[in-house]
């Protein structure tokens, strides 16, 4: 697979809004998946959860993580980014979370009470797929 | 999270051809993501690859795996399912991926020089979202 940075087109599909699924690790090794949000900011992934999420407590244990993300208008175009979640940190005023909620929603977030936590992952390796081949 | 079996509208969404992504391990234990087509058999899940596939080397090391299923049209209702491939078999004559390819396009795989392998993948656990909430 090769290592990042991934190349501009990549970015540019990256950076718009596409439906993701992210895997974490959980306790016995095992992996888990759920959909999720994402922002891309120049080679950064930014996540955010509820407090709550099972996904949050497996990324503090183990920051090794997963993504793929998919093109929602032709879902046989899509890139997935493996790495290690770098930094994990409140988000007491919705910042993040409505900056996640505006790029998807055009909204800021509804629930003005969850209890947000975002999370960084960098990415250290990448493929995609587009046009029924591997994304170069 | 809650064991399987799921209920009859978990069962009736999964029988849908909806995009999935698919998380494996990796050799050193981190997760793995790809979009992937998916058969669902009454509480089995069909999967199938290029014999060339990393997940399938992922799957034949460490069989446990997570798949995220989306609706295309509701992004926000999905489900995951946890557990482990039960059964690995090659696929000569296409039977496999034609039965996705059908499911998913209306017509055969393109490729009938495809090396196709097969995957059962046997549930444990699963969870969804719908509506905002929790599916239950």
């Amino acid at each position: 697979m090769p290592r990042v940075p991934v190349p501009p087109d990549v970015s540019e599909f990256l950076a718009q809004p596409n439906p993701a699924v992210v895997a974490t690790l959980r306790r016995d090794g095992s992996p888990h998946t759920a959909a999720t949000w994402y922002d891309w900011d120049d080679g950064r992934v930014l996540l955010n959860m509820d407090a709550s999420r099972l996904r949050l407590a497996h990324m503090r244990r183990d920051p090794q993580v997963s993504l793929t993300a998919i093109d929602l208008e032709d879902w046989y175009r899509q890139v997935s980014l493996m790495g290690r979640v770098v930094s994990i940190e409140e988000d007491p005023e919705l910042v993040d979370i409505d900056r996640l909620a505006l790029r998807y929603t055009g909204r800021p977030f509804r629930n003005r009470s969850r209890k947000s936590v975002s999370a960084w992952f960098e990415p250290e390796r990448w493929y995609g797929w587009i046009d029924a081949g591997p994304w170069r």
